[in-house]
């Protein structure tokens, strides 16, 4: 909850925008945590949805970039790979991950893009009690937080990722480009990876996770059938809306562990107020997470 | 003073967006009254600065018709003329004017301009009790504000106007168009129309209008000298910041009355509750104005 609630009347002509973009847009979250943010560091900012479908994120983009008050743009689902064309920099998450989730203006008008779904998604973990490093992980989904997940997963030592996706060039062009920063470490994933006790090639999955869209939607089929996989294994999401998907709701049923997607996000503010420079304005030193 | 505060925690993924463009921006009050009136409706709705320069604007327009959730925009200095590029149709004001305040996306997607500031300044007039019809009118600035003020001017009667530009071209240019749809009523201004007591060939000016962006700068020229008009000349402003400017205070300082640029804004918001269609959810009929 927030600890103060943001004064919208304060909007005026001053103050500075950020934007969440995606397609669909009524499902995000930054909004909330992003403007509680602003209140609570006293800062005249706000964020609002930008609704943009492929067709138009082009124009969109170069619409953005050319608004002075406008200081940082967050991305969601279906944009965050092809948003790396519009940054003049990535930063080293988005370079590894080749999707991005935020971009900054820099002091010199250049844009900055990098990604920091990864990175939330593993502290998330963490703060749940689930370290990844040396875990055996099965990820469903190759797209643009599907990859940044794997790379962040890989980056906390992860032993073995095993990586699924039902575009099989998509997942072989991520495959590859993880493969060349972690050798040996990555392997494609297949149907079995989410099945079952152990006595396959791989050996038992510690954690499954689900970087697909599928539970976003009513009657979406489940990304992976997580009563075939290990009593013990973790399954986490990173859909943030339901707050519960039919996934983590079947394996909770089913006594596994379970990691909603709001953590992947909850844990990325800190790292936002970070990369936009969002430092309490009490605070005059070094912002500290 | 607002009837509610906005609840700007209520910013969430599905808040339709609203823009106000400008450059500069800083001075604008659409937000403050948007956003008064969409709380007062509880509208899941937000209107934001957009700081934008003439050589962005294409680029924003573009960018911004892109936008699914975006309803409106609203335009101020220096993009009004140029604005009715980007709309694929124009009101009757907006039309006369050559220049737009105002735009919003119809049901079939196409977008259309129209021009509020000319009924806005009429209206607030009138609210202060100078009725324009028969009036002679010096009026300062053939821009994007200007023409549409001597439209609306036009139409409520005045029986003379004279209009005042340093660029002489435009100033030409917007007589043409006036003259075309009120023949003989406009005449090209010269300075003496600000000057004096009636004695010089088109008798004496009943109210004198500055249009031009002068007085939003500290240390601005004043547009024309107040003293030098008659007694009982009404001085109007269309400047919002600073609430009154030092042609206001000149004039008020020297007995004159005086119409601050507050009004024509505020004059304006219900005639954009019914461009927008933004009325209230608890009435069911018509809007009423």
């Amino acid at each position: 909850m927030p600890d103060a609630l943001p004064d919208p009347s304060a909007i005026s002509g001053t103050t500075r925008l950020y934007v969440v973009l995606g397609d669909p847009v009524a499902q995000v979250r930054a909004p909330g945590l992003l403007n509680d943010l602003f209140a609570r560091t006293a800062r005249d900012a706000v964020l609002v949805p930008v609704h943009v479908g492929p067709e138009g994120l082009g124009e969109v983009m170069r619409g953005l970039r050319r608004i002075h008050n406008l200081d940082g743009i967050l991305v969601t689902v279906p944009h965050k790979i092809e948003v790396c064309r519009y940054a003049d920099l990535l930063g080293p998450a988005a370079e590894v991950a080749g999707s991005a989730n935020a971009l900054r203006r820099n002091p010199d008008g250049t844009w900055l893009a990098d990604n920091f779904d990864g990175a939330g998604f593993v502290h998330g973990l963490r703060a749940n009690g689930h370290d990844p490093a040396g875990a055996t992980v099965a990820l469903a989904g190759a797209g643009g937080a599907g990859r940044a997940v794997a790379a962040a997963l890989l980056t906390a030592g992860v032993a073995q990722l095993r990586l699924y996706d039902p575009d099989s060039a998509r997942q072989e062009d991520v495959l590859a480009r993880l493969d060349a920063r972690w050798p040996g470490r990555v392997r494609s994933g297949v149907e079995g990876d989410f099945d079952g006790e152990g006595d396959h090639e791989g050996g038992r999955v510690d954690i499954a996770v689900n970087a697909t869209p599928l539970g976003m939607r009513p009657g979406d089929p489940l990304p992976f059938d997580p009563a075939r996989l290990p009593r013990t294994c973790v399954v986490a999401d990173i859909i943030m809306k339901p707050a519960e998907t039919a996934l983590l709701k079947a394996a909770r049923d089913s006594g596994r562990p379970v990691v909603h997607g709001r953590h992947m996000l909850d844990s990325q503010v800190l790292l936002y107020q970070q990369f936009f420079a969002l430092h309490a304005p009490e605070r005059n030193g070094r912002w500290e997470p």
